[in-house]
């Protein structure tokens, strides 16, 4: 294990609630959090046994005033989160009294925690490889069961133990080029049928990869939700629809801190798939001010989108309005729908003929709203939402695979047009270097340490 | 102990942080997470020592799915926070995570967890008193240290110890009075030097009981902070006061859940004091739209006010909207603010000359906000904070402390006007009650409910 000092940070959501855990690890968490605790039946904790708990005072380092009655807990390393000591404070949940025990801890000699580091220690030292470190976010921010589910497979190694196979089979692929090259005078030719072997051993490579590469749109979406935005004029009835698919089954959802108030945007749960819906009502509704802002906010906000959701009211006649929004969103993924089919027809059907992805709607009665939600599944997802297979949801992980099958292709390309096995062997090392960024083997520090910035404190 | 069925609920803050805590107490809290926590040794956990953890999967109680890795610790009663069997299931910090380890608990055959009824289990099971229990809230919500060591000493007993000792005395009293009256003949005088003695008890009694609730105006602010209103017409530089008071040593807060949007409150942290500042700017700006609500608003937060801060700009001349002000603030405690000092003066002091606690300041260049904050403590502190002594701090409190001179002043005049001891006894017994229901002794079940009630699930 590699020697670090001892970090400190409150581990739990920082509001008010009746516990909060301070986390204090490293070498010298036993003691350092020994200076400021008085158990109850006297003792110190330096003698405490792993995994067990100590009840007593959380006192003032100098003057040994009761700052909390607290739970301190040990986990000794390498039998804890980050494979180091581990002490955990229990104390008051509120916000002065976690940050007076975390003070005080800082104050006995722990340093303040950077954000994610205490999983880039579990990192560091071995416990647990890149992808499932990254995991350990994903568990945290997922917003559907679905998304938790395939992080919880992610952190258990279910990835890293594919991507190790795969890396493996490179290696294999490797070696045996060297060994050819070893075994192969000058002016000799190489043997036919090893060339011809790991030529289908690449070929096999491609095909897992593919097959993993395919899991990525689903996993992205399953990981960070799908990003759809509702357009159309004003009185179309898009904050009903907001409303309608929150109503049922409301999945969540805190703001997350830091995002502007003034954007409307709410997750829900689409049987297991996160859906961001973002209402732009807002947006058009500020246009007489600024109108300006409004349309390059809009624009933004469609840019980003994985789906438009445009809606019209069949009830009105079709407007320049309505003709601008077909014209903005026909070379995205779209839906066109018809709100308020309860009432009389008044849309002419020729002007949208030619969209794909209808759906009628009603709102108010609620009719039409599960059509939309298969119509967003039919568009999304192939078939019924795979849960059971491994499935890659960090984009991160996407393009360095894509990367490995991009050289591999080369490779294949390369061998086929009788290059030299040096110069195959350059394209699949790549490879191998890109499926070991997804692990973190193959990945440079300051990059880790960019992976791990994203995380919060306390993680 | 009295028999009750187990409970669940989160006990950490419920929004995305590294680990939450689900709860889970009493009788049967082992075996029902047994039904869905597989241990990594493979161990049941039934047998788990009082004060060890365990480390595991959490799995679905149907399939055995893996919801989540977890840490489970066990409190066994009577050594637990409800003083019940307590099992703590720490999990990954994210919501779904969260409510995917509680929901399997409740499925397993937990209840979930009414507001507050971890720590009223903990006072209907003797382990706290009322007053105890009702700091356990105070910590977590205090605002600055100064409340949370206030409420750290009323949850430690301190109160409880103070007013035991008053009831005591009272006690004592009733015996005295018990004991002559049994051995009084009928026709018989009472013995006057025991009454002389019960009524010099009484009369310390009273002492007592009054420094204790002379500290009670300073323990509201403590507790609840000082509710100070800013006022003044537009463009006087009320939020300019705002910022500047919180730029110096922003100690909080977050936003109390629930609280609208519109109202700009702000926690300042006043050397200890917690300061809850009200801007009605917000409210005089929307003053054209629906004048009459703004002004309702404006009179709500008044009444409410601890302080009203009136700000007026020495660089212009009074007008009729100052003169307004200085008639709906007159009776108030109140400090005027005489902003822009560092411009040419126009104001005329003859209109302000009947007004105390005038301030001068500048909140551009800073110069006054010490002697502001100087003269807030004047009026609200007598002395320097004291918090050293007890200090009654819940209004709760106050109001049966209140209740309890009330009675044994009355008990003091009957018996100076030669009432019947059997009389006297009648008030001495009432005040008796009074201090009853501070520590809970004598408070009645729905009271003590809807003391709980006013908590958050998950305390």
């Amino acid at each position: 294990m590699k020697e670090f000092d001892t970090i400190a940070a409150v581990a739990t959501a920082l509001a008010e609630g009746g516990i909060s855990i301070i986390r204090v690890s490293g070498d010298r968490a036993v003691d350092i959090v020994d200076k400021i605790f008085i158990a109850k039946n006297g003792g110190s904790i330096k003698n405490m046994k792993p995994y067990t708990m100590r009840y007593g005072n959380l006192v003032e380092l100098e003057n040994k005033d009761v700052i909390d009655e607290v739970i301190v807990s040990f986990m000794q390393g390498p039998k804890s989160f980050t494979a180091e000591d581990v002490i955990e404070i229990n104390c008051h949940g509120g916000v002065i009294s976690t940050n007076r025990v975390l003070g005080e801890v800082i104050k006995a000699g722990a340093r303040l925690a950077e954000p994610g580091e205490f999983t880039k220690r579990a990192f560091l030292n071995g416990r647990i490889d890149l992808s499932q470190a990254e995991a350990v976010i994903d568990i945290i921010n997922a917003k559907t069961e679905i998304s938790m589910k395939a992080a919880v497979e992610q952190s258990s190694g279910r990835l890293s133990r594919e991507i190790h196979s795969l890396r493996e089979r490179l290696l294999n692929i490797l070696a045996a080029i060297e060994h050819s090259v070893d075994f192969t005078e000058d002016d000799e030719e190489i043997d036919p049928s090893v060339v011809k072997s790991i030529d289908n051993n690449l070929k096999r490579f491609l095909v897992d990869t593919n097959e993993l590469l395919d899991t990525a749109d689903e996993g992205k979406i399953i990981r960070d939700g799908l990003n759809m935005v509702i357009v159309g004029k004003p009185n179309v009835g898009k904050s009903s629809l907001l409303n309608a698919l929150l109503n049922e089954k409301r999945a969540i959802v805190t703001d997350v801190a830091g995002t502007t108030r003034d954007v409307i945007e709410e997750y829900i749960n689409l049987d297991g798939i996160p859906v961001k819906i973002v209402d732009t009502a807002g947006i058009r509704d500020t246009e007489d001010v600024v109108e300006k802002i409004g349309i390059e906010k809009s624009k933004e906000k469609l840019d980003k989108a994985d789906l438009v959701v445009f809606m019209m009211d069949s009830s009105r006649e079709i407007n320049e309005e309505d003709k601008e929004i077909i014209e903005s969103i026909k070379d995205r993924k779209y839906i066109v729908l018809l709100n308020k089919v309860d009432l009389d027809k008044k849309l002419d059907d020729i002007y949208i003929e030619n969209l794909q992805n209808k759906v009628e709607v009603s709102t108010v009665t609620g009719f039409g709203l599960d059509a939309l939600k298969d119509k967003i599944k039919e568009i999304f997802f192939n078939s019924k939402l795979d849960t059971e297979s491994i499935v890659v949801t960090n984009s991160r992980h996407k393009q360095a695979l894509y990367r490995a099958k991009e050289n591999c292709e080369i490779a294949v390309r390369e061998l086929e047009n009788n290059a030299f096995l040096d110069l195959v062997s350059i394209y699949v090392t790549s490879g191998l270097r890109a499926l070991g960024e997804i692990t973190g083997e193959e990945l440079e520090e300051d990059l880790v340490n960019k992976i791990f910035s994203e995380f919060c404190v306390g993680k």
